[in-house]
């Protein structure tokens, strides 16, 4: 027998929803194509503002008018804003990530950073926190998302990143990884991962980390241009204006 | 790249230890071969008297003299006996569990439960507890290790084991492994599974879960004898004692 494909992160986010969102009960195993297992409890998931990083709630601070989540996940980041009186759209391609938003207050859908829903109209800023510059993919997927994304932003719009550096590490796994991944052709930091839980395992995607320099070459020549840098630890947070 | 042979086990431990033993740092990750994952906070290696189950409890009220904790892990029952004033020496195939449960007061020693280490001598008690009824592995491997560890057990000595009912499951996913089990002649609980962390994985074992009716099928005609079933919810802790 091997392993089912499926919403094997949805299925951890309701489960933690269904018992409150507290840690210790659910957990997102993220399994990289190195064999390299990971393991961080889903409550990060459901966390408020004040668990936010530093530099995410410097970065979302002045947030007005139409806001899209891309890969909102529970809800972390919509579910505060919209209960601060924000119009939020959630995007997320789990079902069960999908489902749980709608429970916390979220106007989320189905979709990817890549292939947005349709009929959403156009937004004030997008977001992808929570260290979602991940979901920029590749290289090669970068300029489709950043294309995609400031196609639903009006002009002078914004979208808010958050990462962390891949290189603020001594772990030999990742540095391994690293090395591995420039053989292959690709950015050190692109992770090709899948999510498990019981049999479940989601399909493989790559999720991008990169530094300051990577995302400002990757920014570069896009419809955006870096407006703000904040800095927090190995972590950032960065606002891009739309051209 | 593929995951490393190696003391994934054993690294979770040393890095909970290393975290004062408190829950949300270290996670064991066991991946079973239906693939199968499951997580548990590594936290619970390192709890104390009244965390354990109350089954538990009763069935060590009385331990006097020299006890072997076979699969000791992190010391979790060796290091609150020997605590206590016993006598406990602690078996684990991990080094690194061996390593943390040395640190934590064990005088532990690397070894299994089907091949003890030599120059043991003589104990009171036998512990295999903590669920490790499951170290009797398999039909076939559990006669083998019942005459082991009475080997190593004076005359009306005790063997106390611990376990969960497999079958008080309504995890469709449990279901179709016991299915399949039983499909290829194993015992339904028989569960072939690894440690995963990083990169690393341990060799693939079995480690077999038993319903009351199965584990006295397995020790009739061992050398031991049930002397006392103490119930728990879902689980139970058992004494058997030397023919």
């Amino acid at each position: 027998m091997e392993t089912v494909v499926g919403d094997a992160f949805g299925r951890v986010l309701e489960r933690c929803h269904a018992a409150g969102g507290r840690p210790g009960v659910a957990f997102a195993v993220v399994e990289r194509d190195d064999g390299h297992i990971g393991v961080h409890d889903a409550a990060a998931y459901f966390s408020g503002r004040d668990e936010w990083p530093e530099a995410e709630r410097r970065i979302c601070a002045g947030l007005t008018g139409r806001v899209l989540d891309v890969g909102c996940g529970a809800g972390r980041h919509a579910a505060v804003l919209a209960a601060a009186g924000l119009h939020v759209v959630g995007v997320d391609t789990s079902p069960g990530a999908v489902a749980v938003a709608r429970e916390r207050g979220v106007d989320a859908r189905l979709g990817s950073a890549t292939a947005l829903p349709t009929g959403l109209g156009a937004f004030d800023a997008v977001l992808l926190l929570g260290n979602n510059v991940g979901l920029l993919g590749s290289a090669e997927t970068a300029p489709v998302v950043l294309a995609e994304l400031a196609r639903v932003t009006v002009p002078g719009g914004r979208l808010l990143l958050s990462g962390i550096d891949p290189f603020e590490t001594d772990d030999a796994e990742h540095l391994d990884y690293h090395r591995w991944n420039r053989e292959r052709g690709r950015l050190p930091g692109q992770c090709r991962i899948r999510l498990r839980d019981g049999r479940l395992a989601t399909e493989w995607f790559d999720y991008l980390f990169v530094s300051e320099a990577e995302l400002r070459a990757l920014v570069d020549g896009s419809p955006w241009s870096v407006g703000r840098w904040e800095r927090d630890g190995h972590g950032y947070a960065v606002r891009l204006d739309r051209r």
